[in-house]
């Protein structure tokens, strides 16, 4: 018998509030996880992710095994040491970059075989490997190795593939050791198609994990698609177990799925639109880069108490957006990350005070 | 009559430990002061500075006259609020940059004509140009417009220079207004020729300046040349007033010059090799990017207490410099500004107890 790791304390329609207990601490739900692909959420100091409210960080295990390398990581004492982070953080298994980002991948059976990026070096990643490197890279939240559908995909592609990732779960959820108090997640494909949706759940149902990933989705669809197949996938979950929407996304993306019944994210979008010069506002984004805010004495977004929004002008950001300064990147991510956080800290509070779905109405308006 | 704003406290030999009066705050000498040139020092965020002891910085004209521009600059309240330090800013001529960045440059006697290496744009600057920019600037302590000689230099081509710098010194005091509480500094020049050495500060003292700094040094001279020019060129400036040794330099000209009477220092050492993976050290730099470092768990410096080396690995620094990780050159910059400010801390209470000269003679074995 498993110890349940999630606890649901208030509900809102299929909007939840929960609280997560990991071997690193407790995670408040619903939860945006910062993207810290190698080991660092790109110019950010931990101790400022803290103190901006993250809970729990994301690091990717493909960019990781192939540098600087498990072993590495495990003997500097792995993930939490290494970076100076010392709350749960999410590996992710490696499977959704090995295809977008590798060189000359084959797939079958036994899993992907693929060349490296930065160096051509060659190295086949498994279920049983996946489980493996993340363990030695001590995640705190383990991820199953699965294989992610492109959007748009043929029905037959869809459930042969989600077929494969069924397997693969089962292999993941064998080798799974759950050293270092550890959990594991499986991952939900199927496309965009309602049936395979549900097959893939029962098939991971079976298993049983501690925590249900929905992937396949944010690869290119329209929202209205993303909507549609999340108004019935989180259904096919236990509800007394956290449910995690993969690689999403803008706030709209966010408030709409947490009102489908999802309580973890994770996205680059807040981190990379800022090392672009993008800034979070109330109603959506403003380039910095833009001409009209070079004279422009007034933070980006007068309501925010930021670091960056209580000290800098849109003026002296643009200038620093335009020299392609440092600074640049590390005012605006920050920024944002505060901008995501508050969201999350607000939709929580919603949920439990009972006013979520009014508030995500009058958001779509 | 002037008010003097230097007072020397301690003297050593020709070592000296001061208290420097400005408009934003008062500055112990000998001073390190970190270069910001687009208005910000790369990779760290101001508040980091006052942390680490950084009294004053350094920010370039040439650059920010050509962006945001100097209009920009005041119409955001001035470089102090601009970019969100309150102590106080050396700005500098613009004339070194002007002479090593620009394109199709032109100099005569009433100043040079250049074009922007950002833009292409055609600019005149001039001794009075460059004086009411910095003005414009609001900076706490204004250069005076000089030409730089290189290294080597006839002695024919120095003395021209050297007696066109003096022509434009005086230009720079006669359009110097000093509002803000602003200071002038003049500029010696003269190659490595004491004659023209002294002559030059000659016509410097005459024209009469809040502090005097030493030009056409650090231009890729040995460091014994330049020792040997510092062992006369002090001592033609009036003893209560700063001397400063524009852009040096490594820790060990730092200490020579200090010892033969240097008070202020600027460089883009600890910054920009901060940002190419080397990391100062007791007995010189190391170079983050060597693979005997990628499995080191121990700090860059064992008996450093800054944040870098209070919470990161070598290892991890390894891996960042590796992966080209804004974070390198983050924690980078911070350790080794934090052992300039270190160095520089030490110097000043090393000359205040009379124990400099060895602790020099020590250093140089």
């Amino acid at each position: 018998m498993k110890l349940n790791h999630f606890s649901v304390s208030h509900v809102e329609g299929k909007s939840r509030a929960g609280l997560l207990k990991t071997a690193r601490g407790y995670i408040e739900t619903p939860v945006f996880m910062p993207v810290g692909t190698a080991a660092t959420v790109k110019a950010m100091l931990p101790e400022t992710l803290e103190k901006i409210g993250a809970q729990i960080l994301l690091c990717n295990t493909y960019h990781l095994m192939l540098r600087p390398g498990e072993k590495i990581v495990n003997q500097l004492g792995g993930l939490n040491k290494f970076m100076n982070w010392s709350g749960p953080i999410l590996t992710d298994s490696g499977g959704f970059q090995v295809m977008s980002l590798s060189k000359l991948r084959e797939l079958d059976e036994k899993g992907v075989t693929f060349r490296s990026h930065i160096d051509g070096k060659k190295f086949l990643l498994t279920p049983e490997a996946s489980i493996m490197i993340q363990e030695t890279l001590k995640s705190t939240i383990i991820m199953a190795f699965d294989e992610c559908t492109p959007f748009p995909v043929e029905k037959e592609v869809a459930e042969k593939s989600m077929k494969l990732s069924s397997r693969w779960a089962e292999r993941s959820k064998s080798s799974f050791k759950g050293s270092n108090g550890s959990i594991l997640f499986g991952i939900q494909q199927g496309g965009m198609f309602k049936d395979l949706r549900e097959e893939s759940s029962r098939y991971l149902n079976d298993i049983g994990f501690d925590g249900y990933a929905i992937g396949g989705l944010a690869v290119g669809e329209p929202q209205k698609k993303m909507f549609e197949v999340l108004d019935y996938s989180t259904d096919f979950f236990p509800k007394d177990r956290p449910r995690y929407l993969m690689g999403v996304g803008k706030p709209g993306d966010i408030i709409g799925a947490v009102l489908r019944g999802v309580d973890m994210f994770d996205c680059v979008i807040p981190t990379r639109s800022g090392r672009n010069g993008q800034a979070f506002v109330k109603n959506g984004t403003i380039n910095l880069k833009n001409a009209q805010y070079q004279l422009d004495s007034s933070p980006i977004d007068e309501s925010c108490f930021c670091y960056c929004c209580s000290n800098y002008s849109r003026g002296y950001l643009s200038h620093l957006v335009r020299s392609n300064e440092i600074l640049a990147s590390m005012l605006l991510t920050h920024h944002n990350l505060h901008y995501y956080m508050g969201l999350m800290k607000n939709i929580r509070e919603l949920i439990k005070r009972g006013e979520f779905t009014t508030f995500a109405k009058q958001f779509f308006k």
